[in-house]
């Protein structure tokens, strides 16, 4: 074991070990990921995660260099300084949170041709990719990364942008059903569950991460096939069944972060009425029109297949839970 | 190229080149300098140094990784969280600038065995080692090393502590003085001047650092000879010559850190009287004994062959410059 990062669990700081051999197939097997991202060795990449403690910044740093490009450690914040030495050395390849880029490209990025980004929702989120490469006002080619600081990487987009390919080359990965454990059909929703393949430091083995996702198999461009086309929709810990259906409320979160006028806060309440489920959705927003409503509605039954009985936009929310369920349950 | 970090040169960043190969022979050259330290690579080290844009903290991380032992990349600050952290690993080794080791050890480091020290000056001042250790409240063994952005490494301690071995497979170092550019005698004060030996990226060739040192070639058990025995002892860009003497008033700062009661704030004056240099020193401080205000004189006399004819303490120095040179020079 050589590196030793953290990752944050509540107050505490959750151990991540690496062995040498770890992070040199750590390294390798980026390397092909970054090749399918349209990578080349000339390019100038900037890093702005963080390579404190956490993992993500040495993570990108250490496959850069082992792919052999040009690799500026800017770390966050300091957008002023970050965006100045962005311009002044040509940076070609940014990798940032999509927010942090955001703000950048405000100022102008005429330089970046790729951005990976990560550390926040990107792919789930209905529209983000379009608004992204807006900001920067040209074609750029957007990566979406999946990955837990216990398992770096997980799942990368490549330059055909058809989802976020497994890095089958490192890990295993299943889609279960959340309650049973047992695999769900392709293209079904379910638990990701992840076993390393090689890994000699703390591996996994048929590690439940808690996320929700849908994995699909089917051959791209760049070689790949193991697939989760919308990355990571929401957490499976909070399943409800709902109308028959299998319902996960922060779902509604996800497909929020899609919509400008809301804030994020919802509620979601489920009620019996004549003896079948009825689902109320609260949601705090303000400044929207009968469209961003009916698109809202849209999303919500395409994505999630349960069917609102109401949806009820406030200005503001009360406190209180995002899930209420008064359903009358009959003892079983 | 792949590696590119910055040296801030005063508001400007100026940058730091480094091939794949660089990196492998930084690495390679340091191991031997961390084995010199009494290393082993069941040790478990923390490193304090910033990892973002700056050279120190991936210097310190890929020589300790390459080197086999276990490293946490702490980054600066958060004295907190690092104190927790090193407590709960029972960190053995510390990488840090002596002041943070001082603030984190007085609440207690029971597991440091080794503290590197770098990014101030430390065996340049007077009684500075003895403090740290005093801090530490146990034996500990302190590396210190010189280092400049531009060539990193140049010069480290080893577990004998005769002072900072140059890393002379990595780098030439020469001793010049700085106004011919010659070689000085061994023992006698002058610049430093490095070239690259084997450096692919932005070598250095005879390039004045514009540092004042002593070097001298002295074998120790450690196995390297060329040593710098006090580290950088001052700026010759600023050379005076006073009743003979080349003098570098950067020097009074240096020695003044290792006297608590001053804040390292002086103005030296030199006159002319009677036909004769005439050297009077203010010095901003409060809280002295006499034994405090010989042992400078003492350390002055030595360290700078000068002999003050005045030493004026004064609790608060009017602001100006530190140098002023009022001497009647004839015109030759």
């Amino acid at each position: 074991m050589t590196r030793i990062n953290f990752s944050p669990s509540g107050k505490e700081l959750y151990p991540i070990f690496h062995t040498n051999n770890d992070l040199e197939r750590m390294h390798k097997v980026c390397s092909k990921t970054l090749t399918a991202a349209g990578l080349k060795q000339s390019d100038i990449c900037a890093v702005t995660f963080g390579y404190h403690l956490f993992i993500a910044g040495l993570f990108y740093q250490g496959q850069l260099e082992a792919f052999g490009a040009k690799v500026i450690p800017l770390g966050p914040g300091e957008s002023e300084r970050a965006w100045k030495v962005i311009n002044d050395y040509g940076v070609s390849v940014l990798i940032s949170n999509p927010s942090f880029a955001v703000k950048l490209a405000s100022k102008g990025l005429p330089t970046i041709r790729v951005l990976f980004v990560g550390g926040e929702p990107f792919s789930s989120v209905e529209g983000y990719a379009e608004k992204v490469r807006e900001a920067f006002g040209r074609d750029i080619t957007i990566i979406d990364s999946y990955s837990m600081a216990l398992c770096m990487p997980v799942a990368r987009s490549c330059q055909y942008e058809s989802g976020l390919h497994i890095v089958d080359d490192f890990v295993y990965a299943e889609v279960v059903d959340p309650v049973t454990g047992l695999p769900v059909k392709p293209g079904e929703k379910g638990e990701l569950v992840l076993t390393h393949l090689y890994k000699e430091a703390a591996p996994l083995l048929r590690y439940r991460t808690g996320d929700l996702t849908v994995i699909e198999n089917k051959a791209c461009s760049c070689g790949r096939s193991m697939t989760l086309p919308k990355g990571i929709i929401g957490r499976t810990d909070e399943m409800v069944k709902v109308k028959g259906v299998k319902f996960w409320p922060s779902q509604i979160g996800t497909i929020l972060q899609g919509f400008s006028f809301a804030t994020g806060n919802y509620r979601v309440v489920f009620k019996t009425k004549r003896g079948v489920d009825f689902v109320e959705l609260f949601i705090e927003g303000s400044e929207y029109s009968s469209e961003d409503v009916e698109k809202l509605e849209h999303v919500l039954r395409r994505d999630t297949l349960v069917k609102f009985n109401e949806i009820i936009i406030v200005e503001k929310l009360e406190p209180g839970p995002r899930v209420v369920d008064e359903r009358n349950t009959m003892p079983s």
